[in-house]
Order: C-alpha cells, then sequence, then structure tokens
C-alpha cells in the first residue's frame, strides 16, 4: 500500500514568537531555521517581513534550506488593491518561494473588529491570494478563528476559504486561534468542509494548546482529511503554545495508524536527533528543559515505580510504548548502568579517547557523573567539561597549573560628575611550574564600559599562566548562560559558558556553586584546559 | 434535560508521587487532600498502605473529607486467598471506604510477567474484588494494560475486567499504563467494552501523557461511555505524567458539550480556586509553575501579538475560549513592543492605575519601554519592573530611599584545612528619611554554606532600611535567570528576579547591565519598591 503524503509547517519562528518572554535575535532564528531544515519540516516560516527589524533582517540572512521557506502576513486592507498595500508589499518583498497569509472567516471578527461587510472581506482574500498566485509563489491562506466561525455562520466560513482556494491557495490552514474548540468538533468540521468540496490534500490544520488538546486536534483533522499539519518546536506560541511538533512528529512515524498510512519529509534518522534539537532550543531561550515532555522530556522513559522498573529490566516493551533511542532519548532506571557503560565508551571515543570495555574507570566515570548530576550540573551540552571529567577519571588530564586564590571586587558608587559607576577588580594567584604568579586586571574595556566581575576574572586568570598564556590569546567568551537548580536539598547556580578560539573551536563547559562568581570561575577553569590539552597537551 | 453525573478520581497522592524528583512527606499530603476536598473531587486516592511508611501515615492521618478516601493496592497474589495475603491486608487495614486494586489484563504480562496461567489471573481479579466487598468496601478495579491487553487479545481483556464487574467491583479503571494508547483508539475500545456488556457508568479511564494526549483520550473515553475520569494535579505522575485534572474540571464544567451534558462534584465557586490550587501544589513541590498550562498557566491569557492585543482591548471574546476569572486566573496584556496606547491604558488599568485617554504620559512611558528594549530590558514578564516604570512617569512612585553606593568582595582561597571555601561580603549605603545608614552582610547561610555575592547584597540591602526593613523580612527570592542580550552595539547581562512574599504574592523584575552584579542589584531594588508599594504606600 502506497503511503500518502503528510506535510509539515513550521511556525516557531513566527507563532512561537509569541510566547511570552521568548525575543529572538536574528542569529537564533537563523540557527533554528537549520535545525528545522535538519529534521525534514516542509515549511518554515520565518516571520513578518515589515513587521519587526528581526523578521526582516532574518529573511534578508535567511539561509538556502530544502525547506520551503515562507513568509507570513495578512490579507491586504479593505479600500486598496493588493499590489497598493504597502504592507503586503513588504511581505513579498522577502522573496521567499511560499507566503502565509491570515485572513477572517469568523462573521463576527469580520463586522466588529474589521468593521467592514462580508463581502468586502471575501474580496480581500481572493484579490491577495490571486496576488501571490500571480506573483508566483506557493499561497497559503490561514483562515482565521475558522472553527468559531464555522459554528457561527459555517455558509460564510466556507465562503471564505473558498475563496481563497478558488483563487489558486495551495494550502487553506484551519485555524483555532483562540484555542478553544476540542477535538471531537475539529474532526467533525473538518469533514464538513472536505463534504463541501474543497479537497482534504488542500487542508492544513493549525491549533494551540489551551485546553492541552493541541497535538489531539492536529490529528483528528489528520483523520478527517486534513494533510498539512502546523506547528511549532517544543509546543512554543501564544498562550499555552502551539500544536508541539516535537511530540507529532514521533506520532506520526511510530505510532499507528498514522506510520502505515502517511509519509512525511522527516527520515527516521532524523528523527533521532529529536531530543538534541529540543534540548538545543531550550538552550537558546534559556529554559529549563520539561522534564515530563512526550518523548523528549528527561523524564520520558524513567522508570520510578518498583513494579515497572522490574519489568523493564525484563523487557521493555513492558512499560515502554517506544523505544526512546528513536528520538534520541535514553531510559533511566534506577541502578541500571549496563546499557549506561557501553553508550558511554561510544560517547568517549567519539572525543578521540578509546578505552577498554573492561575499564573499572567507565563505572567510576558514570558515577561520577551520577552525583555531580544530582549536585546540579549538566553535561547535555557542557561537553568540554565532561571530556575533563572522563579524562581526570582515565588519567589522562594533565595538571597544568594550580589556582591559589583569587578576590573579585565590585563597586558601585557615584563618580566625581555625580554619575552612578561601577568597576569590578579582580586578584588571581596561581602557581605553574613551581612558580607562584599573581595576576590583577579590572573590568573596564576599551571604550571606558566596565564589563563585570566574570570579565575582571577571566582577563586576571589568562594574562598570566606562564608558558601557556600565548595560548590563550585568541581565547573568548561568547556565550554565557545562568539558572538556579536544584543541587542536593539546596539551589545552586549552574553557570554554562561558550567560548571559541581563532582556529574556529566551539566548546561549552559548566560550573556550579551557590556563589555565581564562583560557578562562572569553575567554568572559565575548564574552558581554558579543554583548549591547553589541543593546543599544548 | 437531566445531566449525567460524570465522577472525578484523583490519584495525585497516588500515581502523582511516581513523578520523577517528587516525595511528599505526610504533611504535604494532608494538605493536598483538604485542597482536593475542597474542589469537590469524589474520590482521593491516598497511597499504597504497607508499601512505603508516608502512604502508611497519611491513612493514620487522614482527615474527614467528603471525598471518598480510597487506598490503593494490587490484587492477591497467586497461591494464597485473599483473606491470607499480608500486601492485600495491609490495604484493607487501612479502612478506607473505597479500595482500588491493579491488576493484570494483557495476556503477555499474565504469562510473562507474572508466570502464571489466563485463568489464574482471572481467579485472583473475582476472588480479590469478593474480599473487598465482603468487608464492605466500595471496589475499585484499576485494569492494568488494558488498552494493550485489548488489541493483543480482546477475549481475555473482557474477561478479566468481566471477573472484577461480577465480583461487584463498582468501577472497572481502563488503564493504559504505558501511555501509548491514541484517542481515536481508546474511544473504540472504550465503545468496545460496553457493547460486551459492562455499563459506562461502572467505567473509568485512566490515561498518561506519553504522546501528549492524555486529556484527549480520557475525552474519548467519556464521549464512548465511560463515567470516571482518573487523573491528578497539574498532570503529575510517572513518566510524562497522568490525565491533567486541573485541565479536565475546567473543561467539563465550561466547555460544550460536557458542560450541559454532564453534572460534576466541583461547583462553579470551586473552579474559581482551580489557579491558586495548582499554583500551591508547585509550592509544595517547590517548581516554577508552566507558564504555558492549559487554565491555570501565567501565560494562559496572555496576549502578545499585537493584533491580538488590541482586539481582546476591544472584546474580550474575540481571542479568549473562556473568561479567566472563572478559574480564577488573569488576563496579561505584555508591553512587547509590539502594543500600543490603548493596551498599555487597559494594562495599567489592570494594575489599579487609571490613567485618562488623553494623558501624555502614556507617549513617555512607551516611549521609555521602546528605548530600555533596546538596551536589553524585556518587560514580558518583568511586570514589576513595568509597572515601577509607569508610576515613575505617572508620578506615582514614592522614593523611599536612595542607594548611595555598595561594596561587594568575592573571595575564594585555602582554608586553614587546605580545603577551597569561598566568601562574599557586601557593604550597602543607603539614605533613608534624610538619614545615611551602613549595612554590611556576609554571603554565608544558617549552615555554614556561601550563597554568593547577589545573596550578600540583597541581604546588606533589606538588612537597613530604616522604617522600610520590618516590611522586607518575608521577601524571598525564588528564581533568579541570567542571559546575555543585545544591548545597544554590545553584549549586555540581562537577570530577571521572580521574588514572593508571606502573602502569597509573586512578582518578577528586571535589572540589565554589562555587569551580572549590577544588574541583579537593578532588579533586586525593584523588587523591594514593588513590595514597599503594596505594604507602605
Amino acid at each position: 500500500m502506497t503511503r500518502e503524503r503528510l506535510y509539515l509547517f513550521d511556525t516557531t519562528l513566527r507563532d512561537g514568537q509569541q510566547t511570552q518572554g521568548v525575543q529572538f535575535s536574528t542569529d537564533e532564528k537563523l540557527t533554528i531555521a537549520r535545525a528545522l531544515d535538519s529534521l525534514g519540516i516542509d515549511h518554515i516560516e520565518g516571520g513578518w517581513p515589515g513587521a519587526n527589524p528581526t523578521d526582516s533582517a532574518f529573511f534578508d540572512a535567511a539561509p538556502q534550506t530544502r525547506a520551503t521557506m515562507t513568509a507570513f502576513g495578512m490579507t491586504k486592507r479593505n479600500g486598496m488593491s493588493a499590489e497598493n498595500d504597502d504592507v503586503l508589499a513588504a511581505v513579498l518583498n522577502a522573496n521567499t518561494p511560499a507566503v502565509c497569509l491570515v485572513g477572517k472567516t469568523h462573521d463576527f471578527h469580520v463586522e466588529t473588529a474589521l468593521g467592514i461587510t462580508l463581502a468586502e472581506n471575501t474580496d480581500n482574500i481572493a484579490k491577495s491570494v490571486a496576488h501571490l498566485v500571480a506573483q508566483g509563489r506557493e499561497a497559503i491562506f490561514d483562515a482565521e478563528h475558522f472553527f468559531d466561525g464555522y459554528k457561527a455562520n459555517p455558509d460564510y466560513a466556507l465562503r471564505a476559504i473558498r475563496a481563497a482556494y478558488d483563487a489558486g491557495a495551495r494550502w487553506i490552514a484551519l485555524c483555532d486561534t483562540n484555542g478553544g474548540t476540542l477535538p471531537a468538533d475539529v474532526g467533525r468540521i473538518t469533514a464538513a468542509v472536505i463534504a463541501a468540496g474543497i479537497p482534504g490534500d488542500h487542508l492544513g490544520i493549525h491549533t494551540h494548546n489551551d485546553t492541552e488538546n493541541a497535538v489531539a486536534c492536529a490529528l483528528a483533522a489528520v483523520d478527517a482529511g486534513a494533510r498539512q499539519i502546523q506547528g511549532t518546536l517544543n509546543g512554543l506560541g501564544e498562550r499555552c503554545g502551539n500544536a508541539n511538533l516535537t511530540t507529532l512528529i514521533p506520532i506520526l512515524l511510530l505510532k499507528e495508524p498514522y506510520a502505515s498510512r502517511f509519509e512525511t519529509g522527516v527520515p527516521p534518522e532524523a528523527l533521532e536527533n529529536l531530543t538534541r534539537i529540543s534540548r538545543m532550543l531550550d538552550e537558546i531561550l534559556n529554559r529549563v528543559p520539561q522534564k515530563q515532555a512526550a518523548f523528549v522530556g528527561a523524564s520520558a522513559f524513567a522508570h520510578k515505580a518498583g513494579l515497572h522498573a522490574s519489568a523493564i529490566a525484563k523487557d521493555p516493551t513492558t512499560y515502554e510504548h517506544i523505544d526512546p533511542a528513536r528520538v534520541g532519548n535514553t531510559r533511566i532506571i534506577p541502578m541500571s548502568n549496563q546499557a549506561g557503560q557501553s553508550n558511554l565508551r561510544e560517547r568517549l571515543t567519539g572525543m578521540g579517547l578509546a578505552v577498554d570495555r573492561a575499564d573499572p574507570a567507565l563505572g567510576r566515570i558514570l558515577d561520577r557523573i551520577k552525583t555531580r548530576e544530582a549536585e546540579g550540573y549538566s553535561y547535555d551540552t557542557a561537553q568540554a567539561s565532561f571530556e575533563l571529567l572522563a579524562r581526570e577519571e582515565l588519567g589522562q588530564l594533565p595538571e597544568f597549573f594550580d589556582v591559589k586564590r583569587y578576590r573579585v571586587t565590585v563597586e558601585r558608587r557615584k563618580n566625581k560628575y555625580d554619575k552612578m559607576i561601577s568597576l569590578s577588580e579582580a586578584v588571581v594567584v596561581v602557581k605553574v611550574d613551581g612558580e607562584k604568579l599573581l595576576s590583577v586586571s579590572e573590568s573596564m574595556d576599551e571604550t571606558g564600559s566596565d564589563r563585570g566581575p566574570v570579565n575582571a576574572l577571566s582577563k586576571a586568570l589568562s594574562k598570566d599562566l606562564g608558558r601557556y598564556s600565548a595560548h590563550l590569546e585568541d581565547l573568548r567568551l561568547v556565550d554565557f548562560k545562568v539558572r538556579i537548580t536544584q543541587g542536593g536539598t539546596e539551589a545552586v547556580t549552574r553557570v554554562i559558558i561558550d567560548s571559541e578560539d581563532g582556529q574556529g573551536r566551539r566548546w561549552s563547559t559548566v560550573g556550579v556553586s551557590a556563589n555565581i562568581v564562583d560557578a562562572s570561575f569553575e567554568a572559565l577553569l575548564d574552558a581554558i584546559k579543554w583548549k591547553l590539552i589541543r593546543d599544548v597537551a
């Protein structure tokens, strides 16, 4: 039986940006677009060009993707032609192969919010879509409030999307904009749309999670015949978020009846990167990954109940609906580190550290990671710190230098012009090759601005490390993330530092302490050691 | 039309305790049980008496509840009578009016995990349930892996639950133990069970969130005829959690077709406590509440998109599927750069700051927000800092005190036992009511651990603020988020601090500086001022 094609439309960069507290930079958008493309998403909606500067900059710099890059906008305003609408022109000027325009299909919104007649609205939809088609773009129509509109006035709601379809829209996305429609209604209304003559392979579904049913609603629409799913990574989005593609993708690829009936653009090997990509997005947003997230959460395959854990040890299918490896996640069972050791060896080999299967250091490394994770460390991203820990247990970590002590002072006061100024100063004392070296630095940069205590400490630390100093000249701290986490019974600060050097290397290290400066110092030390291993050892 | 009764069975205290990282104390269990009872839940499953000491202690101390207190256990073991099974006896000894016993219904599990014959298993179920009934208890049978069992061997799965039903079980809960069954299958199989002769008003549904469909699966079973829903508050539970009652309750009470068709034990006025109860549970667990949670999340009614926000100001029903007040939640219109003057007025009114439409301060506030956002500030979450900014422009910000200067020192060195220790010290100089006050604090907590420079600074700052000090005793820093962001042309540090006080208030403030200590200090200052406005001004 040939499988039907199901299309995935990602709007992390547009609707996902409506999440409270989320504000992507252009660079972050580029990183996410590349990750989405590596997954095999069909459409990447990048933002609304013209509506905000970051979105415009993203489209100017948009990467070459296999996915169809899509710009978002709205249908032309009343009383002007599609050609003369400057808002629409700005969207088209992003020059994307596809354009998605939102328009109204709910009579109440047309008459109340827009204050125009139903016929005018239908005409605006038709003219806007025709304009896209005339420009050679793939046209996607986002039917705002479609389900509420259909319930209020089915004739008009259908007339509105029919206008888009007849004008040449490739896709009509049925949007449950306020997230209030339940799965049964989504299924029933989608079936009614198809019965009214708009083919399912031209219908998309766009749902929100306001009743925790966004995923179920998307599936209900697919069951009824829709063939495009719109959603976001990690379910980002306005209010409670959009349909979570991080959940929908494994359902479609691994669960029946979907796996047998449908084909998507996501190959099985890309699915194995799903957990990594989900965590990367959280990392960019500086969010704590949700442990209980379906498929990709750290607890998704954690078996706490004693009865479950012992059955899992005999046969994982007893309490697992899928193999966690299929989505790049891992099983967590108390007291089992048999599987742990072989994964660990694999990871060490990947770092160029060949270890014998019988090496007792493997067990010690696992134990230390477990202890450290309980203290608040995290090695998901801090691969360089993980490598140093492993090297230490394997006896492959040179002792380059020894830090004896440091002191940092941060001061803020009024200067002689009665302006508040701040300044930090750091003193570091190290021993290198038996010699004691004292360095002091302050946090002022070339422009006279205070760059803070971690900057002062970093400068003082690398200022004089004897014969190693030359290797640290091209070391640069590029990112710095701090989060409060649980370490044993109390809250601690976890700092993750991303560093890079003149040779294009980029690496991450971690430090944990109740004291933020101390946690930073630990991560800085690791960053330096990791580089010295490569340049000196 | 008379509405049918739908029953709610809560297992927060039993299955919810299987959440990774969750370990309730007996006192916490009592607090949660009282909250569940105040909501109007029908059954409260308190734990497994005999299986762990906290559960036994809970039943010993169990509060008088309107809800039916329920003990959990498993069907009798093979080869002994129900009367002689000490594990079952311990469950009965808790003396609860209802007892819920889990048993196997999937042939594979019976034969593989238990290693007994299918007939023996059916007999164990029947004898166990009959024993409960003979003791005058309400008997509930948890049919483990029922859906997988039905798919593998429908005859046996039905035979197993029929054994419980014929022996007098009041409820048969169909459990999707590994969370892998999708809503359509749950609906189809539940309907098949009813068609096979077990009445829907004796069927419960117990689902897990492994595909993010736990709520949808519960609804699908109700649509098919089941009349009891099992779930947990905030969706706690093994792996990805159980069906979330915090979501299901408002769906059943507020959304169609459920609101018209069914009656539950939850009165509308109890529903208004839902958000508070959800946050209380997070408080007990020391978890940061999920902002995007359906109905009760802080972002659930937050309207960030400019188009949405301006429509909401005209009529909230345009982008809200329910009135947030029905679940005790509140609408938020975040002040992002996408919002305009009318949103701003709406937001200020919500904060109790009535401003005339023509007040030129509105324009100034918007300008300052724009400038500050360009400097790296963000007011999406830091609503308290936003309020202070607005108050300043409106001339409604009292000048409580003036910070003249501060100095923080962080030192790390070896102590006399040759162990590395770190210590921070902060000096703050403020002027209150014309008087200059100097305070010094160090970062050591009661246990002798260093809590870092921000802690020292926070303590020194609130140590002596003259007549304001008394109001700051219950101020607590609960979360602290740091990220590097762009401020103008250079990288700056943005700190967001979440604070709470003894009156249950929780608020967020922001600080931005290249210097992390300084950014933290700014956010701390805002946190203090926001509280003083409420407690003093």
